[in-house]
């Protein structure tokens, strides 16, 4: 597993919670920000794709919760990625910076409905192919 | 002014933030979601009137925060509805359960865009004369 | 696996997207919010937990998303549970209604940290002993 | 008025709503980390301030929703400040980039809980000595 594309960002206070932790939908969050802003590296637009008639939609995930991020820190999603089947699968960790703690393990399968009917999508094979 | 619908809720955990009360931002989706189950008790929907070319959206807000909010509370909502040129003018006020403190007092204007363009929308008239 | 507590929810416009779909993150603040009021039912509070010492935090989760939820959708969150060594382990899935369409199936792993360390909370395992 | 602060942002897709434009709860949440950020740039912290017993809490905001920002736009949010009795005034517009289209305006009344009571900050009142 190599990773292709990192993304660096700031926990804001309102993501955390009354345990003075960021809350852990937030995770998702982040994991999904990174994968939209790795599509848009790639010419790739998750809201215009959605008016084209395509929709990627996570099919599953699972996470690790390592240790936890609070106020103000820093870090860095750093991300993958494999094909298996219909499945784009975003392996996607997270590091708190600058010392490189991993606070996250996660991997989303991705699938492409396209007019609502999952299927094998063209457009990101040939965008990601080098990778896939 | 005269309350003419209300909504209960309890506290999410997740909505607090690390002074553990509710996080302000919240208090905006209380009220929009108070608006929207207001619309459909009405015979009309947020998402399917979008749908069909009318969005409503807020053109303004104010808001009073008089006393937090924290982790378990119940409260409910209560609006009032009056009409300004092409504005519905929601005031929105939120109480403590069940000893009725007040916690938020909102007044949040919407108007209507009929594909995207701002207009008099007949539809919400009709439904709101009897209020407005 | 013996469902051992429901709770009903409705989807609240905010929390869909611009697919017109639950956003994902949201699944978890549904189990999430499940889960702590599971706790209150058994005489315990998340909030008050926390200002003991003891926090539960999510370990690992994973979650398989069958079929999406809507604008106004009611829907209905249940929940299982077992141990696993210090791991209390919460099957929860979500099921639309009144078809009782599948949602989402989710397993998540809870650990105790007492005074930020972890190990076993005999609170939790004498409210939880008819379950584990 | 003078802006004395200002910080990019990028529009993330889950901060869209269904339809397809940044639901408003999300100006609140850029307002609020804008002005944590602030606050960090001047050698203070939300959360430290929380943990010494001072917390800062919003009293009342105004907003002027003037055109809805969308995917993927880049937006920067500008901050004026000034002092009224107990009240720290913030003002702060949001302008989209590159074409610094007017978004937003706000004003927040920020007051100070020291040990859960209202008073002058000392603290905030030195640190903001320059524009108070």
């Amino acid at each position: 597993m190599k990773y292709i594309y990192s993304l660096n960002f700031r926990v804001r206070d309102y993501e955390c919670d009354l345990q003075g932790i960021v809350n852990n939908a937030n995770y998702q969050h982040y994991t999904e920000h990174t994968r939209n802003e790795f599509l848009r590296a790639h010419g790739l637009n998750f809201a215009e794709l959605h008016d084209q008639g395509i929709d990627t939609v996570v099919a599953r995930l699972s996470m690790q919760f390592k240790s936890p991020l609070r106020s103000g820190d820093d870090f860095v999603t750093r991300l993958a990625l494999r094909k298996e089947g219909l499945r784009y699968v975003f392996m996607q960790d997270i590091y708190r910076l600058p010392d490189e703690k991993i606070v996250l393990k996660a991997v989303t399968d991705i699938v492409c409905l396209v007019n609502g009917r999952l299927q094998d999508c063209q457009l990101l094979n040939e965008r990601f192919k080098d990778y896939i």
